[in-house]
């Protein structure tokens, strides 16, 4: 658990909270407020009724509807969980009927989003951008839990024009479910999520695809890992990639130089080079373990 | 568990087994074969005394030596579990000293060392190659563990002049530990390999090099699969490469070109394609999960 008793921020309480979204993040999200009293009402908006039904009878949601505007009215948060595509439409919709709410976002890229919604809301709108670091290749509310954000990063986005007091209020929302909280420009969180998540993602989906069906048959655990998030929906990933573009290619520019560099020391025999190569990749993975 | 009960092999018993390197896998084969009471005595061998006392302190050896043609004298079966290169150095040294011993090993690549003992051995020696797909990037016996190869295939590698009994033997004594047995030529095993392991650990090396500091500091849990195995001993994995230089570069290209095909629908905009590219990662993952 996070230190919720820590003074370095405000424990923000919300009347109505509207979750947009209902899956591993935004139901995770409901739990979390709920469980640590700090929402008066989570409202889950979702396209499903069957599926936000069972999620308010499991407990994770205290009130659900398939209208935007319904669901929004009344707000003082709206969370929106949608996939990186779907995330600024539906701000733009929801926004006219929440017009005193902050709302925010859990979507993996942000420029394109926060530059677009700073373009079409009005100058009264409270936006926010945000990203938890949390997840993985398993979707849907019944994977939700009230930890997943605990000692997780979230990064925070702030637009050149976003209110000081909004961006402060966004950082201690994910304080107050156990993150760490890093605040980023949109353009900064890009480039670094482009090496971080994007290209790992795209590494891990062509390793898996260049795997012939016989050697298939033998994999074990390095292969295993090694592919574990190309198991990820792939309509969800290929809009990340679109909304994240120049990035990705630029991160996958540095990856192919370091897998040329393999390459020659394989073809000119350089052991040495070869051991120097494994060792920086061992080095970096290293810091992290 | 595996199916000891199984009567579909026969349940070896040795006199005398030598291990060759006590680390991971030299002392789990130690381990599996002392709790399932199929060896009398076994007797690690290895250059540091202190690790060997240390591992027969824990149970793991009935004997230690540092002196190789002393612990290989009088056994029945040796198990030669060195780094890839030390292999065939390592059975050359040791044969003359057990003449009758069916010799065996755990290294990750077959057909240069299997070809190079077909011309360095006695005709008389027993060589049998072989490959438990366990392991990971923990090293040293104290990791070691009498269940590491239940439910993991072994691949075992006979050559053609090798005598179908020692091959029927050396299957029999990893089905014994709880492995499933995979009988390939050395060329098929080192083919396959090249992609279910060795590729994925270049790959993984590679993609934790190219990572820039900046965006190491906000890594989560897709870059910490995809990069898991990089943590490998990089001498280690210089050894694997240098001998199974051509497969490993010939499943280089293949990922190169879908590496390739990616850059091509990243930078057309061209989103089915991409779309198609990651739902084929997708299923061969799906295949294995």
């Amino acid at each position: 658990m996070s230190a919720l008793t820590s003074s370095d921020f405000e424990l923000p309480h919300w009347r109505r909270v509207a979750i947009v979204g209902v899956g591993l993040i935004g139901g995770s999200i409901a739990l979390a407020l709920r469980k640590r009293g700090l929402a008066q009402q989570v409202v889950g908006i979702g396209r499903r009724a069957a599926a936000l039904e069972a999620a308010k009878a499991a407990g994770t949601l205290d009130e659900v509807t398939t209208d935007l505007a319904t669901g929004v009215a009344g707000a003082d948060l709206v969370v929106v969980c949608a996939p990186v595509g779907h995330i600024a439409p539906l701000v733009e919709e929801l926004a006219p009927h929440c017009p005193h709410a902050l709302i925010t976002d859990a979507g993996s890229t942000k420029a394109e989003l926060v530059a677009r919604l700073a373009r079409s809301l009005p100058k009264s709108a409270r936006f926010v951008g945000g990203h938890p670091l949390a997840g993985g290749e398993k979707s849907g509310a019944h994977w939700a839990n009230a930890d997943l954000f605990v000692d997780r990063k979230t990064i925070v986005t702030p637009a050149p024009g976003t209110a000081p007091q909004d961006v402060r209020l966004t950082s201690d929302l994910w304080r107050s479910v156990g993150a760490q909280v890093l605040e980023m420009s949109p353009e900064v969180h890009d480039r670094l999520l482009a090496s971080s998540s994007h290209l790992p993602h795209l590494v891990a989906a062509a390793l898996s695809a260049a795997t012939p069906a016989d050697a298939l048959a033998l994999v074990a655990r390095g292969w295993l890992d090694t592919t574990r998030i190309a198991a990820g929906d792939p309509a969800l990933w290929q809009e990340i990639f679109a909304a994240n573009r120049a990035n990705t290619l630029a991160a996958l520019t540095a990856f192919e130089d370091l897998l040329a560099a393999f390459r020659r020391a394989l073809e000119t025999k350089n052991d040495a080079n070869l051991t120097e190569l494994l060792a920086m990749g061992q080095r970096n993975r290293e810091r992290k373990s």
